[in-house]
Order: C-alpha cells, then structure tokens, then sequence
C-alpha cells in the first residue's frame, strides 16, 4: 500500500524534523559539518549543495541539511561555531513544505491534462492539512521515457507515478517493474504497448487519472490502490 | 538573467557529472563514503537517503550520491569495496533527466492552468534537446504561501517560480525579494494584492505565464527576462 512506503525525507508524528541552511566561505568542510551532526546524534537524511548567490563577502557555496528526530535550532547552535561557517539558518524541510510527490512524465498534451486532475486534487487535500505537489516532466522517446521512470526511484519523496501517453512499452515496460519493486505504485492512461499491462491501474480519462494518483497517496482520502490493483477505467 | 543562475547540479560542458545509488547495510558508514569519494577528487554535490524498499536481505537504507568533474564509474569501484556496501550502481543525476525546474505555487484552478501552459511549453523545448521540468504545489493562505516561496530557494535546480493566485500580498511580497535575491525570478499572474508590484513580470492569462517562465530558463529560447522585467502583459 503506497500510504505505507516508507519516507525519511516526510514529518513523522512524534520526531521533529528541520532543515539546516549553511552558509559557508572557502575553507568550510561538508565532512566536518556533517560528522559533527552524526556525532550529537542527529540523524541526517539529505545534503543539497549550492552556489552562493546572494553577493555576500566570502560566502561561497550553501549547505543544506536535512535532519531526522533531533531538535534543528541545538543543530544550528553546533554547527555555527566550526571553521568556515558564516551563517546557519533553521528552515523547513522540503518534505514539511511540498510533501509528497506525484510525479506526471509521458507527452505534453496528456502529462498537462494529468496535471490538471491532480493538481485540483491535491488542491483539496493541502486545503484539509496535507502535503501533496504534483510535479512532470514531458519527454518523447522509448529510451528517455524509461530513464525517467527508473530515475523517479531516485527523487525524494515520490511516492506515485503516472505515465501519460497515447504508445508506451518495451523498456518502459521493464522501466516500470523495477520502480514498482521500489514500493512506487504505477498508474497508467489506457493507450497502445504493454505499459497498461503491468501498470497498477488503468484509466482513460487524464483528468481522473490525475485524481485518483492524488487519492491513492493522500491521507485525508478512502481510495486504496491495493483494492483497484489491475482494474481499468 | 536566469539562464546564468549558477547550478552544481546540472549538467555542464566537458565536466562528467553521474549519480552513484549505493545500497548498504547497518554497518555502512556515511561519513567513510563521502570521504573516500571527496579524497579521490569527486566533489559531492548531493546526497540524499532512502530507505531499502526491494526487500533485499541485510540492505538497511540506499544513499545517492550526485558527483560532479569525476567519472562515476571510477567513483563506483572506489566505493564498492568499503565495510557495508551491498552494491553500488552508477546513475543518471536527477539534473540529467529531469533538468532545471519550473516551480508554480498557488490556488488549485490558477496551478493547473499555469501548468498546462509550461508543460506543453516544456515539451516544445525538450523535443529539441533540453530537459525542463514543471512542478506545482496547491496551497491556501499567506503564511502557507510564503513559507513556500522561501523554501524554492533550498529546492535543487529551480530556476524560476510563477505565483498564480487572485489575491496575494504581505508576508508572500517580502518572501519574493528575497528568493529574488537567490537568483531566482518570479513571474506572478495580474492579480489583487502587492506581489504585482515586485516580480519580474505580470502575466494576465495564465497558460501564457506558464509559456513564457519556459521560454526564460530555456537555452533554446530568444526570450530573456532582462527585457521584459517591469512589464504586464
């Protein structure tokens, strides 16, 4: 059951979560912040890195941490005494903000009506306290379509796929049963190729197929994949 | 100008840039990872963590690795050899597929139609070569809003953001200038409200503001966003 995959990067009741923004000069070091961190017992889950933009004097480059069941503001008292460091901020985690992923990859025209479903959707259950965003990508081509369906193994916080296209199948095909060992369910608009054959769920209107990935993962919803697994719509 | 936006995590001329997905057991040791790749002269720009989903016996947890100037491959071999790792195998990044990010944040109904614009704008531009991506949250209220403005500056490889709202001001305004000052511009719909008033560009229809936040991060692309900053349209 896809409410049930299990999610570093999502809030936890009873764990607090935050994230740490390190702004850092030249002879800062990412193994000094980070063993720092492991060693007070926190327990980090994603480091991003990125230039500075700002224009501040000496800063060069931002950290970001995200950090498991330890409180953020003693995480930024530890680290903003190490070498290197010109300023840390406590934030939200990406998780806390954008929360789950729907993630929409297949041809334009029916990844932007996929999209619409679910972006209503999820506009229906952030309004009752959830997280859910609804992100695509639009590709053509057997081989980058397939590259994409295996990299969303690879995305935090993805949690459903839905593949939105009029012909899918070969590696696609293949592509889709490796993330589905992952634990990412799978659904996919009725088309032509093989794709619908193996895909958790199947239905021909983009607009409820949008819906119904966004149901599949909410919370706040009753609609369970494992009950509707193989159906057609 | 946008398309100048420093980023570490997507792919750059004659540097080889690749992701490594380490799967591990309880006895892995983060900090021994990361040091092995940064002492051969990978520089780690991400890291995120996963939990072990395929079932695969005394396999805890899977870390991905994004390396940028240093041949995954080498990078993989190195890694393999090290107490607790079960297998190492060498990835795509998330920059290679899925790209720079367009980011939408909104109400549900302006989203979707902002969304349908920059995807199918998207499409046009990855047929070509590029790979843009698009990603929406729904959300309701300032303070929602606005914590999520803020946090598109901590999210890897967005390049631009587009507000598509009815009304939106205070708190959303002043997050605004500062991702502005991260680099990252914003393109709002005509709306009630001051954030008119401070982006980059006013757009009234909103399948066109989704277009056109395509066209200003896109390679392939003659528009810029230097010379159309201030204007409504």
């Amino acid at each position: 059951m896809s409410q049930d995959l299990p999610d570093y990067q999502l809030p936890e009741a009873g764990k607090p979560l935050g994230a740490l923004s390190v702004r850092v000069r030249e002879d800062a070091d990412l193994v000094q912040l980070l063993t720092t961190l492991r060693d007070a017992g926190a327990q980090v889950v994603a480091i991003n890195t990125f230039p500075a933009t700002r224009g501040e004097r000496d800063v060069v480059r931002v950290y970001d941490f995200e950090i498991h069941d330890f409180d953020p503001a003693a995480a930024a008292q530890l680290l903003s005494g190490l070498p290197g460091v010109a300023k840390v901020e406590a934030r939200n985690t990406l998780g806390q903000i954008f929360g789950k992923r729907v993630i929409v990859i297949g041809g334009g025209a029916q990844v932007a009506q996929v999209t619409l479903g679910a972006v209503s959707e999820a506009d229906r259950h952030n309004l009752r306290g959830e997280r859910i965003s609804v992100d695509t990508i639009a590709l053509v081509g057997e081989q980058n379509i397939a590259d994409a369906v295996r990299a969303v193994a690879d995305l935090p916080r993805a949690h459903i796929l839905i593949l939105a296209g009029s012909i899918m199948g070969g590696d696609i095909t293949t592509a889709i049963g490796e993330i589905q060992a992952a634990g990412i369910p799978v659904i996919a608009l009725n088309m032509a190729g093989s794709v619908p054959d193996v895909a958790d769920l199947v239905v021909t209107d983009p607009v409820q197929a949008g819906t119904m990935a966004v149901m599949a993962i909410a919370d706040t919803a009753r609609f369970t994949l494992d009950r509707q697994r193989g159906r057609r719509y």
